[in-house]
């Protein structure tokens, strides 16, 4: 879409255009990365299912993760409400609270906000800003040729047909970012966090990158009850998915992290390729694992 | 409500927390300022009677404004989307390209964005941030006894009955504001944008220092067609109200500026009160000036 057209009057100060998972603008000597998300009712919550305190979780941790995706550190957030006649005012409040709780806890304050009463359906959108703090933003475009491909944690299934699902308790993976980005010998290079589905996500990886990626049907950690197939495509799991060339751990700080596959030359074919435990290369797409088309 | 209310927990980079015209967080030597505003369909623009290049002007004007309000550059903007399932794809991207378009006249890049299509109707949520650029912001809360009160450009009526009229027009005020922050001889003090409407906005600067206000009944640049009242209470002028305590120009870039009152102490009274022709006082609440209740 144009919103992530760039400028052609692009100013100098911008660091980081539109199209990764925080934009950057540089002002004196600090860069200072930014994102704004939104959560409506009825497309990223069910309000009718899901306790305030959930809804105001996942408006802030959506966020908070795509700050780890680029190993940054939270510095502050704003937060628009368009809050639906419906809602009472100590819902407003208790929402609000929740929202600050849940900011705090990543040391990320709320400085400012905007609340409008509305006829419409609860959104809430928040930006964040963030600090590199040290360490040079991890974009989606610098994928390398013999990088393997990381995930944290389990995906898939993180949406169940009630609208409940880890979605709502999903942790923001901060530290393990910063981990990975301040040791050398991981030689982390790109980074997204999972909020599409491994599908999409690595596809944006591996276009912005000008490579391919392969992934290995066996090594997937689905969540119990998923599979591999949701775990390529369900989405909302606010994991990480990263490429690296060096040493990397299995876990950081009880977080798993799974080797998934590795990064290959983009050849006349898809951009990600899934192969099975014997051998077999076949095309992913958004939609998932063409395994049954091809197959 | 909550979102203003200051967390317990702010940490010392917070140079300036909920409750003004933007939030600042301070990074290594650079303070950053931060403000997020949201424009709906039904309530502050009506999509059947408005062009959608206009939509996009106020979605990205009412942010400027709150930045020229501190008396501040603007360095970038990020923009959520909540679009109508009715919106056609080329109507979408007429909208970012004319929030790009509106934005980067005023120097406002926009690095990133987030967009969701649903059945609600639209809203625009954009996200400012700004360099206070060697000038300390200007707060609400410093206004001082002995102030004289300013406005500029004309108030009331902003906004006609089919959702037309100059809320869909202003410019932001930020050349004013810098002038005003930048000549010492002026003593600039406390300045907010006009949003929700005269009697209330400077409410939270009378409030917000401690501090009443008298207005002069006789002086308030009424825009033709509306009255003392609709300046006081109509809201969207997307002007600026501020004290000062020396020697302010007429008008800055063909923009005028009206002397329009005075800060005097606050006693057990009405924060706000108007003086009109024969020098009797009245109370003016957020609902206007209550002369026929009194007089």
């Amino acid at each position: 879409s144009h919103i992530y057209a760039a400028s052609k009057q692009m100013p100098d100060r911008v660091a980081i255009g539109p199209g990764d998972d925080m934009g950057a603008i540089t002002v004196g000597r600090q860069t200072v990365l930014m994102t704004v998300d939104q959560v409506a009712d009825g497309v990223h919550f069910r309000l009718e299912n899901t306790p305030l305190d959930r809804v105001a979780h996942k408006a802030v941790v959506r966020n908070l993760s795509d700050v780890a995706a680029m190993a940054a550190v939270p510095l502050g957030a704003v937060v628009a409400a368009s809050l639906p006649e419906t809602l009472h005012e100590s819902q407003a409040n208790e929402l609000f609270d929740a929202m600050r709780e849940v900011a705090e806890r990543y040391d990320c304050p709320l400085v400012g906000g905007d609340i409008a009463v509305w006829s419409g359906p609860l959104i809430l959108t928040v930006t964040i800003f963030a600090d590199p703090a040290g360490v040079e933003p991890v974009l989606r475009s610098s994928a390398q040729l013999g990088d393997h491909v990381y995930v944290t944690g389990q995906l898939g299934g993180a949406w169940d047909e009630t609208g409940a699902g880890p979605h709502l308790t999903a942790e923001p993976r901060l530290a393990v970012a910063r981990a990975l980005a301040l040791e050398p010998a991981i030689g982390l290079h790109a980074m997204i966090d999972l909020s599409d589905g491994l599908a999409s996500d690595l596809y944006h990886i591996a276009e912005q990158s000008d490579v391919a990626a392969e992934i290995d049907t066996t090594a997937i950690p689905a969540r119990p009850g998923s599979n591999f197939n949701g775990a390529l495509t369900d989405g909302e799991d606010y994991e990480l998915c990263f490429t690296a060339s060096g040493a990397v751990p299995t876990a950081i700080e009880d977080v798993p992290i799974t080797r998934i596959g590795r990064i290959t030359p983009h050849l006349d074919r898809e951009r990600i390729t899934a192969v099975d435990a014997i051998g077999r290369a076949f095309p992913v797409t958004a939609k998932g694992w063409e395994h049954h088309a091809h197959g």
